[in-house]
């Protein structure tokens, strides 16, 4: 193997610079040539990219965001869009691909890998942690904590007035976020997309969190539950008591990696890299009951992740 | 001097706590006793307090939010509500009384000053910096550091996927903290009530930068500006970029205080009783020209403090 | 089972309110009374103790350090002093006892739980993450992120002033969190009790990188490895490059637990309950492979925890 | 005036390239250039620097350290190499130079302007604030927040183990550091040197603090008050109470400015380049009493900075 790609695609995630960095310099070490698609599959378009050599990946392992950009790209959907890839690929002699991203970009990670003779390696980066056959992605880490210390600085002002907060944390579909902040931040309640929740109990949990003596109550709900603006309204008429919306929004996106998210980001970037030279591809890089290893990308897309429900039930124990 | 009481009112700000451990511990030196009524002027009402001694401020000065609680009061703009509070004043033997807050709660202890014979003594907190006479306000150092990490981590995102943000900083009447922190962040806008501005400016300005090079963009805008989303979606209309809304919201009010914030409570509260301890009152104590001194609390209240609008043409060409 | 107590012992480290807070609301829901011993196994010895209700941990989980406070208690290698303590727990009707602390603690909890029919179940606790059988202890997570954080920071400076920085951090016997702060900073070189080194090959590969045209270099040293202000100088001297030593200290011990360090005193917590509930004791919840779960307490005191070599050599080829 | 030198000399502070970005950006809107000269004086004697332009000073703002690196430069005490980089500002056609650093650059600077037509304007920037003239230097805001959150920090552990703790900041000469850190995180006691102390009035807080029922102390001790580790087994010695140092170091140097030393370095930059573009020379742009001003080199090289012994005296009231 002479050359090989990388490429993040999809939302950024803290901790991508890390794993760019990790395979250009494993890459390096194995006298494999590395090449940057810029601007997520765009690059793959327009056969835009750069060379990257071990220095120019020089003082980025810290840095939030990728240094090849990213963009979401719709029309990677389309079979004409990966053929012209697929070409991309072929001009310029790539024999392996890394795909950076998300559930989303492991998806087009897979057409891709059906249409071309490159291997196709994913290494899954998302604040989202929703890929399935990993325990973690690259950036969930930073997110949670990014999170935690928000919510940590609302609590103040939650207990100094007395009110009851929801906090808005990102998922549209997955509460893997959601959960693990509301159980690090001694949430009262957690909201996610995966259970329904209904009025009547939230109400009744505030009214007997509140008999129990909590002046304050601190509920963090994926926005993707419905529209937690009207929530907030409804628990005020329900249990006249004021409550704020606060929404964390894209800061949950950036950030300096933590030390974990970069941990993850090199260990991935490794094995992605090792399986390539080996001549594998068409997998995934994960981390799986604390070990590196892979799976196929197309049991990776085709799987549904699910939430541990057992963390929900302790988490509204020990936030008694 | 025997007795002082102390309260902290109105919205809470980070080293309100610093004031209130600042306010006991100086009181101490010179024999006085001090007692802290809770929740606001609610305390005041119904003569809700506890004493509090030198070791009862302990383990406070770096935490946000305060011990004493606080609480909006409506109701203490009527005659009633503060003949009451003058009277709990009087039966507790409280001799001089200092008020933490900010440019309500100062109005509310100019009215209160006018009919008790208790001395009253102003002390600015609020993250919003909107009380007149003091360059600063307790508080307002550190919701600028908050609002300026978390931009620089939504930067991240802006930078990686090319596009441009609007941020929301708190800020209902007052631009003071978002031309602070618009400045520091290198926004390429910043938007206060104080200005009024023109979509087409903001449309040309955005295109501008873009000719110059710059592929995404950071705006600033005060909450009380007008409907930061509509705007948003305005300028994607106009310009054909992508605009993301983030609002930072309550994690500006929160947090543990920054050094100067700690520094600039513990130097009004030493102002603050001293003056109390000569037998001064109805006045606000205040940082001016960098350094501590005081003024008619009637001049604070009526009086508007201008936005220094200097600082916004530089933030201009800062960000070009 | 109607009473259990919990004790944090050695060195403190952060998470272990997150644990005591679980411990107690854990058992709480299984109707079972907590008590606190205070200063570690000095309070088993003096009887000091209180009892902890679930609103009495209420606000403490993002808090570092340890409620019930902590101490270093040497005689407690006595047999007297363990037959004291024994004697403790049956005065007090206690009839299980959570341990949490480092490996010193757990086998302080090993003697004890041969000489008491109370049951003794060890939490790993420790920013060296030193204790056997679980892959992370509490603590440990923030404890990197905090060292992270700060060399981050000294980065600025080597970079600016193109100087070598030996950054010693916590570990006397043990490298694991030099490795794992190591790895994730992108020091150039890192040094753990584990493995001699030799001077010569140090010198050799500074040389190197200043060949390959980096002009600054980060060396992580586990303060174990010997005298690191004498290895500074000999590597002036050597290579005539300045070079500047940095301790890292006791910041490493405190601070707000990151989620991780919470989540994990949260799940370790809610298994030490759920096992001193069923019966069992002479056990330490672990970490193995991602998954929660318990090993005898025997084991984890007899055995050695190995460094993860293959981490070192990674590291090496990632700071090309 | 056509073309102006920036530089960044003697020891890194955060918030240098925030000025540096000043610098060019507002010479840029004067239509004057603007050249860097790299590692401090040194580029000035080897005549190295690069062009500066608006783009190639952007997404710097935020981080600590300096671009433009710089160094310690003992030479250029000597009049040879005065001689040399006032040759080198000649053959550039440099009409002005803004000379960015501490103390001792400043002193640089003031013999340059003595040998050179160009025009000197000195920045204070440096985390110890030892410039006569100006209430605050780039970068002290930062220094001091920095070293307030590690002290932080150091109290979980120092109350939990009920211990004593000297933490020594940087400050060979000048206590501003220190006494700042010192009032803002609350400490016990505050050694500087400017302030002789006396052993046994140290012990004698200590009891003093013990008997008032405080089981643990900060001391914040600059780095010249003498040698903190004897201090640290002599306070033991006398005081039967364990005491632990902690020498904070380079961290305080690093990490991305607070908002405080960005706008103070943005409002510097912007005084010395409208001075410069005046004609004005041999000048350093101070804060003085809240405001921007300037005032002659010679006169800030010439007089010493005093430290406010009343905040000292405060310090130790709100300390009880």
């Amino acid at each position: 193997m002479k050359i090989i790609g990388v490429v993040t695609s999809g939302g950024d995630a803290p901790g991508m610079n890390a794993a760019i960095r990790g395979v250009v310099r494993i890459a390096n070490s194995k006298n494999i040539e590395v090449i940057g698609f810029e601007r997520g599959w765009e690059g793959l378009l327009t056969n835009s990219f750069r060379r990257l050599a071990p220095r120019s990946v020089g003082g980025i392992l810290h840095l939030g965001g990728t240094i090849l950009h990213t963009s979401r790209c719709p029309e990677f959907k389309k079979d004409e869009a990966i053929k012209k890839a697929a070409e991309t690929l072929a001009l310029n002699n790539v024999e392996g691909l890394v795909v950076i991203g998300g559930d989303g970009s492991l998806h087009g990670a897979l057409e891709l890998s059906k249409k071309t003779n490159t291997l196709i390696m994913g290494v899954p980066a998302s604040i989202d942690n929703d890929v399935f056959g990993t325990d973690e992605t690259i950036g969930f880490d930073t997110a949670v904590n990014t999170a935690v210390n928000e919510i940590d600085k609302i609590r103040d002002t939650a207990v100094s007035l007395e009110r009851i907060f929801i906090v808005e944390v990102m998922g549209r579909t997955r509460g893997f976020l959601a959960l693990n902040v509301g159980i690090t931040v001694g949430a009262e309640m957690i909201l996610v997309p995966e259970v329904k929740y209904e009025n009547e109990k939230i109400f009744r949990t505030i009214k007997e969190s509140k008999e129990k003596g909590k002046r304050s109550a601190i509920i963090v709900a994926a926005e993707g539950i419905g529209d937690n603006r009207q929530l907030a309204s409804e628990i005020e008429k329900a249990t006249g008591s004021e409550v704020r919306l606060s929404v964390l929004g894209y800061t949950q996106r950036g950030g300096n990696p933590s030390a974990r998210s970069r941990l993850l980001a090199s260990l991935f970037a490794d094995e992605a890299v090792e399986l390539l030279s080996k001549g594998q591809g068409s997998r995934a890089v994960v981390l799986r009951n604390g070990k590196i290893t892979s799976i196929e990308l197309e049991e990776s897309c085709k799987t549904d992740k699910l939430l541990d429900l057992g963390l929900l039930t302790l988490a509204k124990v020990l936030a008694t």
